[in-house]
């Protein structure tokens, strides 16, 4: 049961049956030489899932997308994704755009237009350059390649405020045959919850039918994308997609050997959670990466809240920001989380260090917790004693950087 | 129907039957020249009814304060407050040191333990330096007057990160009679949801059974103190406390006139939204003030959702803190409080400029709300034409000088 995984991989070229190509065509209207546009082509009609926002302001590709797939019944030839503009709250004349980068995109490979899909992100609430945007996926389509070097491009070409790509893959050999599952994304702010402001394009040569994989990312989703927060700002664009070309000849689904099932989907969850841990560690001027870790819990969503509620709490990410733990703060967000939560029956720990037991402080401790507040990442994990359920959040810190950088568009 | 209003005044001095009396005894521990500490106390036994803070994690002093008004029905002489600790998570000693701050202020001014409550600020997690608290409980009561002075005294003692005291009087008269309410609070950081870090105490000479004044402030509150938010954080001490001594015999119950008892409420309305309103003025190193206005919603609990999401958005915040006023981060938040508004029907405007009229941007406009944004104080007003229910927050922006701030403790 081994997988082999590849951090800082070449992305999607790595998956047999897939090629990319990327282009820079100035969306940001900056004269920048920037990639800014992406095509993901399967060399045949290809199966797909998605994920996306569930914010009642969706992004016009958002809904172009969903629709496409509900259409389709998950048959697609391709994706087309930009940067530099969301394409969000452009009213109809957005989803008209969405639908033209189909078009262009399915006419550029020859394919039907609704077998693509269309992703965006970036700035909401202006018009796409269509011109530009045009151009780009023309450039785009003659790019296309299964080599390495296009799929570092693609990677980057997603990319708005993250400081560098975000790649993955893993593969595993089952009866002599090699499965492969990579992917990118592109994350930075407006993180939180339910995959805010971040693509992920996730693919794999499996042969898997629409339906099983739309159950297999809502799985991974709920255990990598689902639990990271930056800001708690969840945004209209959000979108993960799952595409499986079948070329590896190796067959999963309900019925196949429940060994193959269970490496499959510990590959896409590798890959999920991954691309996720990456997401948060570039987030926008941020320098700690924290594992909020919420046990014993009488149930998950109670877990939840207030790992959330801590994650977010702008007085809990200013003191990791400044290295000063305050357990005050941790324990104050976790009670307006208002699950009912005993204080008396309290632990709170800093990596393996107690600084509450029981209710109790534990001041002599306090040098020790500082020490392990001063690495980039660490722990804060808390006991509630009351049940057996727990949730995980992958957060960071909040910095002068994020405000600085965030005040202006 | 005239109601005099004062502004920074002198506070809870302004009102007959009440003294206040101040004290400076370290409790931080830093040699400071501060006051810290004030004594609230009635000339005869007065009626009171409290609101408190709804975190799980409750400190000492508001478990204590809360279950004194349950024994004795509202029947109190005064209160005794404290800044610098706010002796929250502090588990059994916390509670015993609450109880012996009522025991050692009733005891100074010669009235039973439990006619006393107990309010704390400040740090959580510590224990109360109880020899120096006692001490202040001793200057404090020979302190004790009715004059101005004291009463600004009062007012600052309270302090934590405030920048300046924050009072205010309002006074009518009632057939002949005069009769004044008034308060003074402390804010600062860590405001919202339900009065979060925040102390306000209210006091009338109006004849007001405990019943009465509870149903009298919850109005008010829910008008005032939980309709502001700085950084989203609710904190483990909110308390606002009203008390009637009674002495202008203007008696105000459910079989008083109609016209009395609206111009009382308004009173204390008036009171109650002057001090939230400093409050959110007076937010840890905030520049804008910005009144978050909701129309048009299905319900006021639709209204109240969006109106959080969009004050407590970090993107909003900071978009607002650098003057860059970013409507798609407005209808982003809007859309992820998920209330099920409809994008094609949304109208934005900042004071009287539209943005966003039927879901359609006018990017024309933007001159003008650029300037709009310019002020300390503006508006965001965004109607979801779905129906009539409304909420109004009173935010405040996100800058690099909170987060410095707050970094380290």
């Amino acid at each position: 049961m081994a997988i082999d995984f590849i951090d800082d991989s070449a992305g999607l070229s790595d998956v047999p049956g897939f090629r990319v190509g990327a282009a820079g065509c100035d969306i940001r209207n900056k004269k920048l030489d920037r990639l800014d546009l992406t095509l993901i082509v399967a060399d045949q009609p290809c199966n797909a899932a998605g994920v996306f926002t569930t914010n009642d302001v969706k992004a016009a590709p958002v809904r172009y997308s969903q629709n496409i797939l509900l259409l389709s019944q998950g048959k697609i030839r391709g994706v087309v994704a930009n940067s530099g503009n969301a394409n969000a709250c452009t009213s109809v004349q957005g989803d008209a755009d969405a639908q033209l980068m189909a078009e262009i995109s399915a006419q550029a490979v020859g394919a039907p237009t609704e077998a693509f899909l269309v992703c965006s992100t970036g700035r909401i609430g202006e018009l796409l350059p269509m011109t530009k945007v045009a151009q780009g996926i023309s450039t785009a389509s003659k790019n296309l390649s299964n080599k390495a070097t296009e799929g570092r491009r693609a990677a980057e070409s997603i990319l708005t405020s993250d400081t560098r790509p975000k790649t993955a893959t893993a593969s595993f050999v089952w009866q002599g045959k090699k499965v492969t599952v990579a992917g990118f994304a592109k994350g930075a702010g407006m993180i939180e919850p339910n995959m805010a402001t971040m693509l992920a394009f996730v693919a794999t040569d499996a042969d898997v039918n629409a339906a099983y994989l739309k159950k297999s990312l809502l799985s991974a989703t709920q255990q990598s994308f689902n639990c990271v927060s930056v800001d708690g700002d969840m945004s209209t664009n959000d979108t993960v997609i799952l595409m499986a070309s079948g070329v590896s000849k190796v067959v999963v689904d309900e019925k196949a050997d429940v060994d193959l099932q269970k490496l499959f989907q510990l590959a896409v969850d590798k890959i999920c959670f991954a691309l996720a841990e990456k997401i948060v560690g570039d987030g926008e001027k941020i320098t700690k990466v924290v594992s909020v870790e919420i046990q014993g819990a009488r149930t998950r969503e109670d877990a939840e809240k207030i790992a959330r509620a801590i994650g977010n709490s702008l007085l809990v990410k200013s003191s990791w920001f400044g290295e000063d733990p305050n357990w005050g703060r941790l324990a104050d967000a976790a009670g307006y989380a208002r699950t009912g939560l005993d204080e008396a029956k309290l632990d709170i720990h800093y990596n393996d260090v107690p600084a509450v037991i029981k209710g109790v402080p534990i001041p002599e401790n306090k040098p020790k917790w500082k020490e392990v507040v001063k690495a980039r990442q660490f722990k804060v994990r808390i006991n509630l004693n009351l049940g057996s359920a727990q949730f995980r959040l992958l957060a960071s810190d909040l910095t002068d950087g994020y405000v600085n950088y965030n005040k202006s568009e």
